[in-house]
Formats: C-alpha cells, structure tokens, sequence
C-alpha cells in the first residue's frame, strides 16, 4: 500500500466496511461533519446516481458505498492534489467500479454532465464566507474551509441543474449560515424539507446542522431531534458511538 | 369581578404577578406557545416600547409586563369582541397605563402609529397558511389560527417599518414555516439572528420555534439549546416549571 502515499500523506481506517482513507497531514483532514452527514444521508434509496460536491479526501463518497446502495456516486474535487489523493483512496478501497473522482470546478458541470439526471447530491462545501473568519494561511485549507471558490450558491444553482425532479440534496453546514442556506436553496428551487441540528453537548448552542432538500418540493420542514455529541461527562453519547460503528464488519 | 365578564367568558390566573386573564370558553384560549414567548422575549431592554401583534386575549402583553419593564406595551387585535376582552383584562389587571388594545388591523399601523420608533415587537400569529389544514367552523379561531387576515408577510412588513434601526422582533411559530419565516423576515431586512427549538419530549420532532430577529442586522445565526417541555414521564421538565412558576408572588 505504500507507494500509493506520497510525501506528507497517511492511511486511516474508517471503522466501517473496512474502508480506509488516505488524508494529508497538512492539509484539510475529515472531522465529524462528514461522517453525521454520511449517516444523515443513509435514506438515499437503492440504485441511486448520487454525486458528491466537494468532495475533498472522498471520505463522504467512500462512507456511502458502506451507507447507502448507490448505482455510482460521482465525488467532485477541484484541487488537483486533493482529487489525486481521493481517486486514490477509491483504488484502495476496491470501489472504483462505484465511485469516480472528478477533478472540476462545480460551477462547470452543467458542461460536463448530464443535467436533470441524478437522484441525491451530497455535500460538505466550505463553511465560511469570504471576507470573515480567520483565514488560514494554507491555500488548500484555505479553499476547503472559504467559500473562495465555491460559494452556497454555487453549490444550490448546480444542484438544481444535476438533480431530477424531486432529487434530494443532503448537506452539513453551520447554524450560524442556517438563514442563508433556507433562502439561497428556496432561490434555487430546493426546498429544505427536514433539518437535525448537532449540539456538542446537552447545554451547548448548536454547532452543526444537517439539511435535507427537495428540488420542487412542497414548503414544509420538519426539526428532528437533536443529536448530541458528548455526554456530561465528556464521553460520546450512545448515539454518535453507533454511527461510527454499527456497520463495523 | 364578574360585571366585567360576558356570556362564556371565565378569568383564570396566570400564576405570575397575580395577573389574571379574561378567556372566553368558546373561543381561541392562550397555550404554552404565548408563555413561551414571552419567557424568550423577557431579554428585552427596560424602558422599551413595545407592540404586541395579534394580540388576541392579550396574554402576551398581560405577561410582558411581569416579565420585562416595558414604557409600554401596545396590543394590536383585529377582532372586535376579542380586543374588547384584552381590554378589560388590562384593566381589571390594573396595567392599563402600561398597556393599551388597539382594535385594529395589523396592516393600518403604519398609518396610525409612529414609523421607526418602537424597540421590539412581540407576537404570536396565526401559523396555518390559508388553503392548508382543517379550517375551524368557529370563524374566531380561524382568524386566530389560520392567515386569513394576517399572513407571516404582513407580520414583517409592518414590523419593519414599526421598527428602530436594531430593533427586536420576537415571534412564536411552528417548525414547519421556519424557511417562509426566514425568507420572509430576510425579504424585509429583519435577520433571525437566534431561534429556540420546543421539543415536546426528547425522542420527538420540534413543535414550536422560538425566533428573534433584528432590523437591519448582520446576518449570523444562534441555535440555542432545545427547550423541552416533557420529561420521559410525562412530567413537566424542570425548564417548564421554572418558566411558568419563577415570578409567582
């Protein structure tokens, strides 16, 4: 497996189905966002074309071939280093038959694939807007976590495109955006129709919110229970522990 | 006391401040959703004016009174005989040179009232979109419950114009319109900057939502911590107790 790594990179082994995953030490490495959002987004029917934007490492097209029962999931990355290192990990993982890596651009896909055709889009874009936050001085980082070359927007206007009619969009984004997200998504005709907020523990605002969206759909949400993070005592709660494990082979 | 009621009409106790409230039996009674708001509403800053829209039995702004130290309240009610219940429920509390009814419909303030000059608005409006839902023969709790008369719409475009610059709107709603509200309420510059979610029990969906919103601020939103109203026995939760029993004399 070695020579599949280059300078600076790792394995990890994700818990689940034997997948592994091959992340930078440098760079922008997956955190728990992805894996709620992998789990959040397990009622992706059977046989569905889904693709992944921004997908980074691929940690969230690798969890769903162990989530979900895709026909083929497409993860899109811009980074060239970051797709290579992606594509990799599929080769790794012998999923290449289910998953592509494509080193795009989002807002170019219209160009690229076919439009009104897929069933789920799943995506864990960049949280921060330009122009606040502190930035990081990394540039990959910096892409991941900025909305510099792909805004919500961006990410709503191509989703409306890729998706069939009544095709769902999942994604995991900050409260602090949740305004954001419910009326850029309605501008693009994604109706956000179920959202569960993540809270680090019983006594905490939220710092995480899970969206589901329905291209067409019929105005009405629905607030799932919340889901913690840690117990009082700083323990996982039995929730979290059976989304990274339950489906340990 | 009782020349001050009419035919189906009771007074009940609000266990806060020995403030009492006039209801009538037929009609559309105060819920845990008016008490609510108002406990949410009580970081509102002293010597505020205040407008409470749709008022109804003017539960909101009878509360308000216990629970901030308004200049004064200003409650707005389109129905008649309703207004003229508040009213005397003001007055038999002895707040009436705190609070004042208004007979009116919410859309006429601006010709009556001062634009730009009041610090927060308070309501609790009719959650149901027309042409959704059961309709209610009683056409009192149609007004009160459905946006036959006064649509989320409203709400915000009379707000806004009632409103200081930085002034505060808190509002009760159900989950189900959280993306109309925050849509809506962003159309008219007013930016939900914190919401509470009201959970039933802790294995439940969200049933009300808690939202405050800002006149012309900077958009950034706060999850709070979910508010619950049942224990897994069906008892009370502590929060409950406290927001209901706190101010007891």
């Amino acid at each position: 497996m070695d020579n599949f790594l280059k300078e600076n990179e790792r394995i990890d082994d994700l818990q689940i189905n034997n997948l592994k995953i091959i992340q930078n030490k440098n760079g922008f490495c997956f955190g728990i966002d992805s894996v709620l959002l992998s789990d959040f987004a397990k009622g992706i029917k059977d046989n569905s074309k889904i693709i992944d934007l921004c997908t980074g490492t691929g940690i969230i097209s690798i969890l769903l071939t162990a989530k979900t029962k895709p026909e083929n999931i497409i993860g899109v990355e811009l980074q060239r280093n970051v797709a290579d290192m992606a594509r990799r990990s599929v080769i790794m993982n012998g999923i290449d038959s289910k998953v592509d890596i494509l080193n795009e651009n989002i807002k170019n896909l219209d160009k690229i694939l076919p439009l009104g055709r897929y069933d789920a889009i799943v995506t864990n874009p960049p949280y921060i807007k330009v122009n606040t936050g502190a930035r990081n001085i990394n540039s990959a980082k910096l892409i991941s976590r900025h909305e510099v070359e792909c805004t919500l927007e961006d990410i709503a206007k191509i989703s409306f495109k890729l998706l069939n009619n009544n095709g769902e969009i999942y994604m995991v984004h900050r409260p602090d955006r949740l305004v954001d997200v419910m009326e850029i998504f309605r501008k693009y005709k994604l109706e956000v129709k179920e959202i569960r907020l993540v809270f680090p523990k019983e006594d905490s605002q939220a710092n995480l919110v899970l969206v589901k969206a329905v291209k067409n759909g019929r105005p009405f949400l629905k607030v799932h229970k919340p889901l913690y993070i840690y117990n009082s005592d700083g323990t996982y709660t039995d929730e979290i522990l059976k989304i990274y494990n339950k489906n340990i082979v």
